[in-house]
């Protein structure tokens, strides 16, 4: 893997002094998602979760690093690729990743897939598919379908009570002059 | 609505000497939900975020409460329901919702509705419908048909690569003794 023993150290020493790392642009697609599947291993070997990891790259730089730590945080928002994308994003001093490629071990699951799609990446790489987790014991099948689900019938009740009321953020947000869309 | 005021009193002091903040059982689902309504509100005129708020309440508790705040701390995944889901679990010390309510002042994005089923509350309330959002400017629906898209046509180009590689992760995961399923 071309020059990953460097880029790991130059890493972490940059982490210790809070600098931002530099990595060659020399470095393939396979070697940054050789990076995400480290990231899985290693937290599921300190049991901080499952097995999933995420980096984030812009330039040739890790930008943000996740793995999934929903057991040993208590976030079930934990995912590998929310963790990356919100180090990624506090790093750019930006909610938009425009320019940065997301490394994934696995395909999302539907949350991680929308958050994606709210951080708007220009790209993204993925290892095992949806399939591969399903077997390891990670059927992301359901949420799919329960998205897909007229409101009525899915199996956690969603029920909508006083809109009448609940417009009046819209419509305070539509007189706002000062806001900052997103 | 029903001692709103003592509710917003006991929870201001309750968040002043970090105990938890008491409730009356006989308030209803509308005053919570006035209360998400609220925090929608009192975010958006702070300038933090978007027009969007939430609470979680187990048992006449205020386990978490959230706005968004994308724009104010560079996270995109700091929708309301996202922060609210977050606190209450960390109130809890667990990554499940088991018992607890969600009261939403908006119909969630697919990011958030991802996280409501990985959450698993009980049962969800919501104010304003993805219509009322979409009309004042906040449209998921591109984010729902991406969901639906084969990988193939998304507008984000997501690539499968090395998954020989990353397999080892789910391998290593069910070879593992001492794991915690969630």
């Amino acid at each position: 893997m071309c020059n990953a023993f460097n880029k790991k150290f130059i890493d972490e020493a940059a982490k210790k002094y809070e600098v931002q790392p530099e990595v060659s642009k020399a470095c393939s697609d396979s070697d940054y998602m050789e990076l995400a599947i480290e990231e899985a291993i290693k937290g599921m070997e300190k049991n901080e979760g499952g097995p999933f990891g995420c980096v984030i790259i812009k330039d040739g730089k890790v930008l943000g690093r996740g793995n999934n730590r929903v057991t040993s945080s208590n976030d079930p928002t934990a995912h590998a690729e929310i963790v990356a994308i919100r180090e990624a994003c506090a790093n750019l001093n930006d909610f938009q990743l425009t320019g940065c490629v997301l490394y994934t071990s696995c395909e999302p699951c539907p949350m991680c897939l929308g958050a994606i799609y709210w951080a708007r990446p220009d790209r993204v790489f993925y290892g095992c598919d949806k399939n591969d987790a399903a077997r390891a014991g990670f059927d992301d099948h359901f949420i799919y379908e329960q998205l897909d689900a007229p409101i009525q019938d899915r199996k956690i009740p969603f029920v909508q009570i006083i809109p009448e009321k609940a417009i009046k953020s819209f419509q305070l947000w539509e007189e706002k002059e000062n806001k900052i869309k997103y």
